[in-house]
């Protein structure tokens, strides 16, 4: 039976030492800032911004939500961009992804200033997480290093094989496990739905992190016995006996598997939680790289 | 025996394209311009930088060549990239490395106008890269895509193994063959010399990149029997034949692995004149963005 990685635990633990930093911080007369930009109606979104704001009320972190309507135009946004770029009391700055259609969310992405985001994802810090020289990390693939980390999992001379190499989480996380550091030093492999004999790679995998973004896609054919299994999965399947008529599973068949898997981390609780206590960390850091 | 991938002659039709493109450029009154910036007196570097003027000659780009003495400070450098980025008959701007070790080469890119970044390394065009909506390519990772691309030996759906996970090829280079495009589509797997079965995992390669930097590192042991080899070493070894008392080898043993392999790159003719012709690739791709 697999140990099974807590993520909700170890984010809880992140969190209390961000906590800390936070409280010197205050001392000093500083109180880290995140602003959300929510446009349009999409009620994911809506809940995630939520959720992000509550984890920052909890850790004594300010955090501004700014909604805008499903026509917001473009030139507005960029402007919007452009005056939280300038506050001094907003350290992070988060748009939340997906943007209407007639956004181009590239062009918006680019328009943060680098040093305020906290997502990761603007081009500069994506190269310089490339380059090896990371100013601020996207939160999943970060947030999965940490995991890996924190549960004494070091993937240092294992073999990681990723499922999915999405923008989100599949590429960058092959990279950062790639790279020549602590934290990284892992052999790595990236499939995807293309992969011819899929499951001959997965079971090689000393490490396997399921990105698929399909329901229960991991079985335990997949699985070397004894591996460490990270499922990042999100997927909502119907079910009749969950009062919503529907509940959240992984990428990976979590019953079988965790029979056979030395380790694994839940759906929910495992790298969710992460993903949040991530960006909180790069909303201190960024707000600590301004002093 | 191995099909010996003929890099001299695809890197010339690259060049025979380009001519066409720089002709059309010269009707409009438009001259491709690459200036290049050389500081010290790394003897490899000035070799480099005037094979790469040399070649732009030959093409009919324009190109300068700046050398400035070893101990050049970082702030006049600074400036110099300034005045380069503002000049419109400058399209392409190359800063040699390695820089002298007192200059910050990150921050000296990083100046570097996106849009006029030849060379692929700004983090802007990294972060493009890895976001999959490249604007410039680095030259040696994009010229073995497009090697392997007009040589007949389509990636997609193949097995790629890369040994050497270095910032210059290798880590860029698995992104791009693991892109969701024409050109990638593959599965790919990154070692490094704290792979543990780094020859087991080479085996299964049907895309072989070697990029160690070690002198006949690959072996035939290491090679599954039919796959295609892309050899990135530039090693020098002493050889008493030779009228310089030196000769180049790869990192593959070329002449064992050609018997097993079913094509391979040669040392020199492979890979290293695509890096020359990509560059130059990347020079009219700025001068076109610009119009």
């Amino acid at each position: 039976m697999a140990v099974i990685i807590d993520g909700k635990r170890i984010a809880q633990q992140i969190k209390t030492e961000l906590k800390e930093e936070i409280l010197k911080l205050k001392e000093a007369g500083i109180v880290p800032g995140l602003a959300a930009v929510l446009v349009g109606n999409n009620p994911a979104s809506a809940l995630y911004v939520n959720m992000k704001q509550k984890a920052c009320n909890k850790l004594g972190i300010y955090s501004e939500k700014i909604t805008k309507p499903d026509d917001y135009p473009e030139a507005e946004l960029l402007n919007l961009i452009d005056s939280l770029n300038k506050r001094d009391d907003i350290h992070g700055i988060l748009i939340q992804s997906p943007l209407p259609e007639h956004i181009d969310e590239g062009k918006a992405i680019l328009r943060v200033d680098p040093r305020k985001d906290v997502d990761g994802f603007h081009p500069i810090n994506q190269g310089l997480m490339l380059a090896g020289r990371p100013m601020f990390l996207p939160a999943t693939p970060s947030g999965i290093v940490e995991l890996l980390w924190r549960s004494g999992n070091k993937p240092a001379g294992k073999h990681v094989v990723i499922l999915g190499r999405g923008y989100l989480v599949g590429r960058p996380l092959a990279v950062l496990l790639a790279l020549k550091n602590q934290k990284g030093n892992a052999t790595v492999t990236l499939c995807h739905t293309g992969t011819p004999d899929i499951y001959k790679i997965a079971r090689q995998a000393d490490i396997l992190v399921a990105a698929m973004g399909k329901a229960k896609y991991v079985t335990k054919e997949m699985v070397k016995p004894g591996a460490v299994v990270v499922d990042v999965g999100t997927n909502k399947i119907p079910d009749p006996n969950h009062p919503k008529g529907e509940r959240l599973v992984g990428d990976v068949d979590f019953e079988e598997v965790k029979e056979i898997a030395g380790a694994i981390t839940p759906v929910p609780g495992g790298v969710g939680p992460m993903t949040i206590a991530m960006l909180l960390s790069n909303t201190v850091k960024a707000t600590k790289q301004g002093l």
